[in-house]
């Protein structure tokens, strides 16, 4: 018999349960226990009935990661979500991590889920049609000047560029310099999409340009897709060609 | 009463139907017209009874999405499935720049889902936790320079780098100089995964590192996931740590 518990690590996509895995909903029905920072939890309150819900405030990752490995080594299935794709600057990391670092016996199973930056593209049209590059703006776990380099690196290979966590409360000059590092390399006219909540109730999409990107509401919950020197808008939409002749 | 067509450019999600999205899954549902490549077409053939299906061969692309628009014009609701995400390297681009060129009046929605590269690093561990360059090697749309200097910039920027497209018959040596090229930067011992169908049937797993990569199968089945200087191999799973003081 195994006892040794179970966690699952479920991405539930970026918004409400439309943009779920039916592996995902699969997996938080198998559960006994879910776990999840509180607004995740809100979101997918319909399939929790009769669980047991834990649900923790922000910045608690490490505590709650360990609360999930504790739970599971009592043998029980235990769900942690994180939002869009768990390993994307998701909860993947910190359990896998911590699961080796306690020498614990828990299966890990990683469901994957849609991603910010995929789920603000469909809602833009197609701006990540060509190769492309993901970047976080947060300086909490990654030095400053690690994030500069790889936006530089990224505007001078012409990549689409998706900036995660662009700017919060007392996080707010990141978007500034990395425009300005982008804009060494490319024109201002560039499209720039501004996706809020995407694929949540409260969506806000804004396509402007790097001229004007700042102008816009940006914060964290927000993504901010850049287009690459073949990117166009038309008819409201952002277009990256892939090279097909039209 | 609106009798402009509507088409749905779904994304399928990597496998079977266990990673769709119950968005995808209704588009199918509420659509008259199923369009596709066989392949994709023969994953969902459950949901496709008592529909007009369409499948069509490879390099077919722009065909596909001008009678996807010819069916949508007559007023139907035609769903056009892409495998992952449509937005990456997928259906959704051909359709928007086509729809514009037709100045076709046919309402276009794009569904997202879950893209290989998330699909492949959740059965890897958690390669993508940290800054990320999704590049197609594929040069039969792309100049091949282009391709070699966004490799040389991504791996200059210590991006983890995910290959899609890596390798075909008649295109093998672009993954030979991708890796000549990474070596450069990266140390020969950088972990590498290789995902061969990944979340479907035959899913093939292989961690290995830049050193030895090239000694196991490749082809266009396939995605390849490099990690960045601070990746690692940890109980047979890839780990690229974010930042925590764990
Ligand atoms: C800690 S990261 C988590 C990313 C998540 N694991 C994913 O794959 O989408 C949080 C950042 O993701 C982005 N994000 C997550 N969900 C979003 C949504 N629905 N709309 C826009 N941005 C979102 C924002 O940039 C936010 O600051
Ligand atoms: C034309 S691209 C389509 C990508 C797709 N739209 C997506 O988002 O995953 C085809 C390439 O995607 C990758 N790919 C697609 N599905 C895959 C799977 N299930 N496992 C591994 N690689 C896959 C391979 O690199 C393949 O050559």
């Amino acid at each position: 018999m195994n006892n040794r518990g179970k966690i699952y690590v479920v991405g539930i996509g970026p918004g409400n349960m439309e943009h779920m895995s039916l592996m995902a909903l699969k997996a938080i029905e198998n559960s006994q226990v879910v776990i999840g920072y509180k607004t995740y939890i809100e979101l997918i309150k319909d399939l929790l009935h009769g669980k047991e819900v834990i649900d923790s405030g922000m910045k608690k990752e490490i505590e709650r990661c360990n609360l999930t490995i504790d739970e599971a080594e009592k043998g029980k299935t235990v769900s942690i979500v994180s939002s869009g794709d768990p390993g994307i600057y998701g909860m993947a990391g910190v359990i896998l991590e911590l699961v080796n670092k306690r020498k614990s016996e828990v299966d890990v199973e990683i469901i994957p889920g849609i991603s910010a930056a995929n789920a603000a593209a469909s809602s833009l049209g197609c701006p990540l049609m060509h190769d492309f590059a993901v970047i976080s703006l947060s300086d909490l776990l990654t030095d400053w000047e690690v994030i500069k380099k790889r936006i530089k690196c990224a505007a001078e290979g012409d990549f689409i560029i998706a900036l995660y966590n662009p700017k919060s409360k007392g996080r707010e000059n990141q978007i500034v310099q990395a425009r300005d590092i982008i804009l060494k390399y490319r024109k201002s006219s560039t499209p720039v999409g501004i996706v809020k909540n995407a694929k949540r109730a409260k969506e806000k999409v804004v396509i402007t340009d790097l001229e004007n990107m700042l102008n816009h509401e940006i914060d964290m919950f927000t993504v901010v897709i850049i287009g690459n020197s073949n990117t166009y808008i038309d008819k409201g939409k952002i277009i990256t060609p892939r090279g097909y002749k039209i």
